[in-house]
């Protein structure tokens, strides 16, 4: 069962009022690496998990993701002030001058709602896994691209907060990963030489990368 | 702040598998008027409330609505059994058995995604509880006709629980409503005579009701 | 059967072109609230209700809705001039720039496409016309939020007459939801003692509102 | 301005309940090429149309495209008879049986939601009588797609009816692209030799269609 | 088989940086008559095509809109720059700057994802040829309508060559529906008197067009 | 630039029509793990790259997904066979039957239209190439659920064809991460000391996996 508690998971404080810059940050509340997107991804994957930690991981991690989504509501709140002037906000959505009033809607910075088409639920846990990596590291990325137009220490705070902890999660579901690599997907199929999967991406700086003699057939 | 306890909110226990009404109860979880709406459009609209009392029940039924989502997916995983066969499902989407690997997506009945357009927010608060009122008696209809289309007990009993929770949350937004109804946009504008709202709805069985002089312009 | 009357419901005529205000309007146009939702929600639902007083006002709301549609339209129109020309509208949806040519396309202010998911018809006359009460209410609050921000009388004309005629519809869905109030999804499931609607909306300025005691549960 | 008569287009009765067929011609209510498109295409090209024959001859069929929509409901509401039970259909969306109460929603024969990308405006008068005439055609297709695969008499009377209308509206949209074909994207570039339209389709069983020497550059 | 040259279609050099027209551009790649929308188009409709000339015709007129689509996406990515910075871009969709890093995303100049919903495919040859002609004259005129919003003469002669191509497309498409005129929906169902196609629309500046007798039943 | 060669990237032969699985096929044509997802979200992604190796390998592997699409489009125009009969689908989408004629539309297996929604580009390399070697492996997995409910050899043997493919691009894709993987968003951002990410998932077998005590906070 989910529950709400009154005291958010960190301060949320602007230095002042920023629509357009609320316009912006709507793209990690409603867009395609948004809040939502990971919690309704991580919560929808664990119904079938057996994995007693993977399952409570997701949903825990899945629990922090709404958090979030509570916390950049906040934040895009205290961001679009108080003046209902769609000419104050020149770019990007204007549902929110239009529409909900200044309160925070589900829609993506141009204006496109959110949809259950950006959630991967595939049922295979390597799958799933991997999904959620991927997914982490685009939510860091784009939190990334707003940090850098922004001056409000407040939001900068914030958005460091949210940042690390895509980091964290990154983290937990590599492990996750490592637990479960020779299963499901990564082993049923072995059909020819090639399709066993090799994570070696953990040598940095290892030898150099030759695609040239690897090229798909034409 | 939004966390997870692992007890669910009540008890799930389906009589045995149905794939076919499974699908069907895709509608209550990624459905225009299911639980995830529910828990979206109530969470949404509590980020602009001043009163405080209104707030914490949004939210508070917002985070008991993801608990009814998490029951619903239950229910739908126990429904799917383990046999990966699409015949098996001879209605609606198929998505379960090519997609999501028995895992519940967040898709209805007929496989179309869940999308943040079955949202209402307004930032009115007389307007976001009359829609609210509508959204739970919405959701307790379907509930009917699915209640009325399975003969499993155990279903049975879960839909009656969620079905008297949407009565239940349905009193608190009226008793919400009578608290605000002379605000927001019920009070802003009174242009003409007729402008004014009458919630003279608790006469069932009152005068007879004349539409013959009540006619729109032609 | 449905006809055209060349003539429109109600003159529209703008004081000045104001590309930014028809983006702006766009949203009453091809958006959530606005009038081909409205016109096409009261239109579905109709065809199953067996009341011939419920089903014509219906039908005869539905068809206004469209005439407001077609004044929108009109008012978009004007509003757009005839300069194609992007960088004239410096907010929200440019399609009207690129693709349509001026005419006024079924999109919201934000250039989102309308979508049916707006539509809410579930065969259930409770829950159909207290969904009408809402989506009026609705449409309402957003031409609110419309006219604050235009000086143009003609614009402010044309919105006055629509949002008082959402007004005396909302009067004639709650006049109708009086009548069929102890029917359909208000009779048909008692399970608990709190399962039957109580419409005790009517007493504004009535006894304190306590939600104090009636939390849902945890 | 739009008005509804209580009279339909043309009488609509079906033999028998048959809800899989309700299911399937869902697709010309709420489909790609169905009836509300039609409408919606018509009526939404028509606002900037200075030519006053053809902006009425726009809205006339738009108002006729309306009035084919309420006859299709119409039918699929016969269809679908008086029993709320999602296994008599075993094909297509079912949202009929679990939100809609067996009214007809505006999907697709697959539970996809109509949406106005399917409305094509451009505001260049050729271009749009062009998008218009396929349009008819591809909805008489199919109409005929639909007629082949029922028996029931009374269903195929009002289909012949309505596929008929089809004709008459490309014949219709016809003529008014003759009176326009110098005009608008037919004649504003004229860049290259080949930039100019020739309508020689007019030539049936006219000389062999060679395209061995005109293929597009490599 | 598909296969990528690196040598692009025609080149591709933008006298300077504008992420506004960028943008607008966006609508000629993600949008309703982009480049993407007619390769799909024509490489769906091909699948079920016997007449060996036409099918190769769809499929070499396909793979040349996949070339011009890449086109588009070279010229949006020379005109984003390389400032990720919302504020540059003052009309249309954000995405290029929250979301993909000023990389040519598959949206609308609204930021409106592209969708199936855009592509015509009935399986009858003189549908499918009706619809792509329309297609093509459509995405002529949103050239002209970017073409008239720009001054920068790299960006003119990218629009001029792909215009043009359109139209080259435009003569193929029509000889090809001259080759089948006497098939399919053409002929099928000649119900009516008026059921039978007639191009005869190549006769421009031929008699007066008289709507006045051809009106739609009332 | 991109050719069509009439001959495809691999033989195509199913042993008898089955409509039914034409329907589930339709997923990897125009469903979230599809083919033209892989195509798309591959060519997009390529064009702000500036490694030659690696943009050439995703412009290679995007022509190759086209292929893919080809292949997958002739195996459900195959499946489908020649009669026109929506009842002879119980399953899954209906548009094939009455809309496309029998074509390949582009919708997955419920319905639902290709959306760009399902392509993931951000940008930088890291984020980006793990989207993409999550992509395949979900690609691969549906390609597993497919494969276990069918018994036609001619369809085994093109999936177990595609699956494999899916598998070798995984490789390319992780070698291309391993070359990449100390730059772009794996580097910007080290603001706290788990913000760094070690790709150590290749030690399948290794230390037992611990989750309890790394949990997000409460």
């Amino acid at each position: 069962m989910f529950q709400h508690d009154k005291k958010p998971l960190h301060e949320v404080k602007v230095d002042r009022p920023n629509p357009n810059y609320a316009a912006m940050l709507q793209e990690q509340l409603g867009g395609a690496n948004g809040e939502l997107k990971a919690a309704m991804q991580y919560i929808s994957q664990s119904f079938r998990v057996v994995d007693p930690e993977i399952r409570d991981m997701m949903l825990d991690i899945g629990a922090e993701e709404l958090s979030h989504m509570e916390m950049v509501s906040m934040l895009i709140t205290q961001l679009n002030g108080s003046n209902l002037q769609a000419n104050n906000a020149t770019i990007g959505e204007v549902e929110t001058h239009v529409l909900t009033g200044l309160a925070p809607g589900l829609v993506n910075a141009s204006g496109h709602p959110w949809t259950a088409d950006y959630v991967n639920v595939t049922g295979d846990l390597v799958a799933d896994l991997l999904s959620d990596i991927a997914a982490e590291m685009r939510a860091k990325v784009v939190y990334e691209y707003l940090h850098r137009q922004i001056n409000d220490n407040g939001v900068r705070q914030t958005i460091d907060f949210l940042l690390n902890r895509e980091e964290a999660h990154n983290q937990l579901f590599r492990k996750a990963l490592g637990k479960v690599a020779q299963t499901g997907s990564n082993r049923d199929f072995g059909v020819t030489g090639d399709s066993k999967l090799y994570f070696n991406l953990s040598t940095p700086g290892g030898q150099a990368f030759d695609l040239s003699n690897i090229h798909p057939p034409h």
